[in-house]
């Protein structure tokens, strides 16, 4: 039986009343949720728990969006590339979609919506030049010019909400019905979505918190004709469209989207995409509409004296917890999958809710639950890369879902959440709500700033990218780190500029993506701002392809500041000479090896006074420069691990010329962290890793003791 | 002794008579040279053998140039970038320069001629907000905008051969004067050129070739702060320069060229920078002032009935042996070093000379012959790669240079040369002037085309560079492949067509540089074209980043050929499941293992067709793809070596759809190569290594025997 009680949420599902009451006691649980395909007893209803519902305003009434199919979801979609090799071109454009989830728009006027494009010379096919096989989902062009590629963009209905398809894909849910969604921005919808809901609460006095798993917009999700994932991009506004916002947007804006500007050339404004200003514009006007329209359904939820919670997943686009309107929404709370220590913090610092909930991993489903697998491998890798977050900044409640049932047949797994679960309270009995001590003010700068906080280097929730794991590691080694982080934009540096409390900015990634900055780094008012600032005593730290555009004679337009640059091969015909690696350095004194991840090709010095700290095959990996009173750090890739973590933190803490702050509440062992709560009078040592580990521990004035821990563990001492 | 006398050309020097008379014999030299620093005795010049002499015409008369320094070459050259950090700013323009070298021209109004920019903004800074304080070779700017970095480009004279003053600091020539070069386009060393040629011509009958080492534009190079090489470009006109060039220029094609043409961002219009059609027509108008000069003098020359012979090196700039005024010119022969097989093809495919002649490495200088050191080693290593292409074009004579007396000291060295040009012999004895059987007709498309014969990703001749050697590979293979290789350029292919009778295509290089290509990618015509050509049937090979411009959804302009792309970090939103290898096929047939040298990262194929030969690191490095009834092969990398010109060689046959054509005059053994003279009815298998080989021999027909050869052995063979 758990020590305390309370912080924790348990699904459950029919048929398991017993068996679930054990386990509320077992985990502490002081709330019972159901999860998408169960549904919860009257008996467990009324256990003493507060029970939380999954309500899903947008899905699972047929009946009556059978009845208005025209008010489904919409997506412009791009075909494949097709090559014309005559004057004709035939482009079957559903060919690489999933006829299941998808449906053609033939109610609004294709010619009027859809775009044909000759994708060689970039050129519009006038509409008057194609016509449409609606029978047989063809674009037939005229006037092809022979050897190039022409592409349909066309306007789709979402058949099939894609988080019930792949739930049903993966349970194999057979002849289940397909639940079919329903967009609240049209007339039918949006009345049926208000009745429901009212008449839900009122058939449903029991229910304390309303989850509503989600709301109104799925991020993109797309699958291809086997059925298979085709594309996912969790920030994707892809399936906000339809035909009625396009032309409010167009009232209130002065001027269309086209088919184009979703479809991106293929790219589909991906986050990694450096965002145009039309697309900005387009977030922005749905994330008003959708904040407005939950914010009525948040109402009725009070009005009924009940909590709103929303699922940070699905149907979230438009919500945007860090954006302008989410304030108004009026949420009780936000929770969200916890999938490591990056979407621990996304979920933890979100603003303006009473509280937050982390749903740890993994989810009760027969892909991790099934015979000879242990799925206290990824329960334990879960909770320690979300410890370290938690101890930065604490999600108020955790939560597991999926089936009670499957998780119940694994002892040594529901024996390790009692455990964890437990941890997790002791750590808020210690922290209550105190803020942690932070030696160093960091910043993330690019193009999205605080609108994606935590979501930068992301693909979809925690999902494993070749492009982006080497920089996504910045992002979880600062998630546990005892700084604290913000993020910010090219446009506010630009606007505001420079805040003067801070100590460091990191800018990093590939060129010309949104968090490397691309084309922003001619705009000589921004380089002087970060010159000005660096020179002035600021820290740099440049991962990657950092402030990369080919100008004026530079690649990184900081190279001045980190007195490295990449070579593209133009200045082949100039000499290198430089390459002695500085053996001692602070930054490395605490490294055996080195890992960048996929690294950086080329980089070279640009004159003898960088200090070269990582140097091989011809090329820097690693290297510190000093620029007038600041410090610029240049790292070619930076995959999470403890190593790297560490690397990260030394860093940081010369960039910002605080080198003999670093250790303050510090452990010499980079597998330990070390975190005080000075008003409480606490601090934590703990211990990521799975062996036992010794480290010297430093406290706030620098004194040292040696603290022993075993495998995973947390130890509060009091701070004297 | 030599079995056989003739096409050898052997240095020698002042008071080395008798050992040049056994050197002669050994060698079987037929010609004497002397080289930079040394002289001819008078017996050496009665010996039996053609005397050539070094004549340098724009440069080693000091008495002269000394009276008109003002004519001395000129070059444009970029200050370091200088960090404004208030309203005015002090730049030391010489500073990054060796003063020995240059002085800046103060005489030409610096107001018109130089220029300062602001590197930050792209913005030139007016000539009225700086001024020059000549005393301390400094610009003072005023108005500059705090944080913004400054160049300036200025003038300047070249007052020391850079050649003569390479050989003097490695030499250590201590107080030997430097020779002062003079410009053959200023008034009185025009003159001056002339007169003086007239007269060594008139004193000088004992000379039968005039070696014009060289001519009167040395390529870019120019030296340091600490009198180390700064910047090296074989391909430069910078040196070219004058007021008096530019002027012309302006005349006759009616605009002005600025200092930024020419230090182009600082990279100096370096070969792998996409020429501008200002730049190249300014190559244009210096080779048709060069041709005319230089035929001048081959027309002195020959009024004195000797042979006029150009060294392809040091000042070779504006004679293009493979453009458009080179047969104008009316040279006899062209000498060039022989670094590997690429620039023994170089030298061994120029038109319009009576004969070739290469000069094999070692120089006989002390930093290869010094004592403990083993001069066969560079010896066999030249040999090996040069008799590659020998056996497909050969030049027609072969020699050395430097100091015989050095040499002369390492009787090994001696033997080994004795060997080898015996072997030269016997090669033309067999051959005769007859044409190599050739399976393919192979093109090199870049920007450059054919004026850059067998001068592609090259930044000095066979100098290292990481940025070149993945790609070089793809020359140094062809040189002794049993294929026709010419190099066209993008312009070639946009103004002719593609010529129906070429078999494979090769566009190689990274993006954006003239190898690439760049944006000539967007022009639709040029994908036209390559596109009805390979899906016509022919066959296209990609290297590293072919056709690559970000456009239109795609990197790899080609991509619909090769059938993958590159991840640029845009489409990470999109799935990919295409990496199954293909384990079986005829282009990876022969490979134990690959190395792709710099290699790729993040290619992807598009669809499941591309038969994947090579995937690791999540990465496709090796592909093959049907495209219509062509073929198209992508390859990471292919840095030179036996395995990967198997790799290409397989890849082109390949491509071509002439598998079944591979096995003629083919060596199973990779490390062995046939080379078939069908016309004189013998062929050849060389063996390509230091150890013995064993090897299966295809015939024409395509029977096979089998052939053991000794270390290095060429074995002849007739054709039955």
């Amino acid at each position: 039986m758990a020590l305390h009680k309370g912080r924790v949420t348990l699904p459950s599902e029919e048929g398991f009343v017993a068996e679930t009451k054990e386990m509320m006691e077992r985990w502490g649980a002081d709330a019972i949720r159901d999860s998408d395909g169960t549904k919860l007893d009257e008996a467990v209803k009324s256990l003493d728990a507060r029970i939380y519902t999954a309500y899903f305003p947008s899905r699972g009434h047929n009946e009556f969006i059978e009845q208005h199919m025209e008010e489904c979801p919409q997506i412009f979609l791009l075909s494949d590339f097709c090559l014309a090799r005559q004057e004709t071109l035939e482009i079957e454009f559903l060919k690489p979609y999933y006829r299941d989830q998808l449906e053609p728009d033939y109610i609004h006027d294709p010619k009027h919506y859809w775009q044909v494009t000759d994708r060689t010379s970039g050129d519009l096919v006038p509409a008057s030049d194609w016509d449409i096989a609606e029978d047989e989902h063809k674009v037939m062009i005229r006037g092809t010019v022979p050897w190039h590629e022409y592409t349909v963009s066309f306007l789709a209905y979402i058949q099939w909400d894609p988080v019930q398809m792949y739930n049903h894909i993966t349970n194999d849910w057979g002849d289940k019905p397909h639940e079919i969604p329903f967009d609240v921005k049209q007339p039918h919808s949006n009345a049926f979505i208000y009745k429901t809901m009212k008449q839900w609460l009122e058939q449903n006095p029991e229910v304390d918190v309303v989850r509503f798993t989600t709301l109104f917009y799925q991020f993109s999700l797309v699958f291809n004709q086997l059925g298979k994932e085709k594309f996912v991009d969790w920030f994707g506004y892809g399936a906000s469209v339809s035909v009625a916002m396009l032309e409010d947007f167009r009232q209130e804006k002065g001027y269309a989207l086209t088919a184009e500007d979703f479809v991106d050339q293929g790219y589909y404004n991906s986050s990694f995409r450096i965002p145009t200003i039309r697309y900005l514009e387009y977030v922005d006007f749905v994330s008003r509409f959708v904040s407005a329209e939950t914010k009525k359904l948040v109402d009725l939820v009070h009005a009924h004296r009940k909590e709103a919670i929303m699922f940070l997943g699905d149907q979230w686009i438009g919500t945007e917890p860090y954006g302008p309107y989410f304030e108004s929404i009026g949420l009780d709370a936000v929770v969200g999958s916890v999938g490591d220590g990056t979407t621990l913090r996304m979920i933890s610092d979100i603003p303006h809710v009473k509280y937050t909930e982390g749903r740890f991993l993994p989810y009760f489903f027969p892909d991790v639950f099934h015979e000879g697998n242990d799925p206290v491998i990824e329960a334990n890798g879960n909770w320690l890369s979300a410890r370290r977050a938690i101890l930065r900044k604490p999600i108020d409640r955790m939560g597991y879902g999926g089936y009670l049932s499957l998780a119940y047949k694994f002892p040594r797994f529901i024996d390790y959440v009692e455990k964890i679960t437990d941890e997790f309270r002791e750590i808020h009995e210690h922290i209550q709500s105190s803020k942690p001590y932070s030696g160093l003010k960091v910043a993330v700068l690019n193009c999205w700033g605080a609108l994606r906080t935590w979501q930068a280097f992301t693909v979809a929730h925690s999902l494993y990218s070749k492009q982006a794991y080497s920089y996504y590691g910045i992002l979880e080694s600062l998630s546990g780190m005892n700084v604290d982080v913000q993020f910010i934009s090219f446009d506010d540096v630009l606007a505001n500029g420079i805040d003067p409390s801070l100590d460091v900015i990191i800018n990093a990634g590939d060129a010309h993506t949104a968090f490397s900055g691309g084309e922003v780094w001619k705009n000589a008012k921004l380089v002087e701002l970060l010159r000005e600032w660096v020179y002035g005593g600021g820290g740099l730290i440049g991962v990657g392809e950092p402030a990369a555009v080919p100008h004026q004679g530079r690649y990184f337009q900081l190279a001045d500041c980190f007195g490295v640059d990449k070579e593209l091969g133009f200045s082949v015909s100039t000499d290198k000479y430089f390459h002695t690696v500085t053996e001692q350095h602070f930054i490395t004194a605490d490294q055996s090896g080195y890992a960048f991840g996929e690294s950086m090709r080329s980089v070279y010095a640009l004159h003898g006074e960088v200090d070269i700290l990582e140097y091989s095959e011809g090329e820097i990996h690693l290297s510190a420069n000093q620029a007038g009173a600041g410090r610029a750090v240049y790292i070619a890739g930076l995959p999470y691990s403890p190593e790297n973590t560490r690397l990260l933190m030394r860093s940081l803490y010369y960039a910002a010329g605080r080198e003999q702050k670093l250790e303050r509440w510090y452990a010499a062992n980079l597998n330990c962290e070390v975190h005080a709560y000075p008003q409480q009078g606490v601090y934590a040592v703990v211990n990521n890793t799975n062996s036992p580990q010794r480290t010297v521990v430093y406290d706030g004035d620098g004194n040292s003791s040696v603290v022993e821990l075993g495998a995973s563990e947390i130890q509060w001492k009091p701070i004297h």
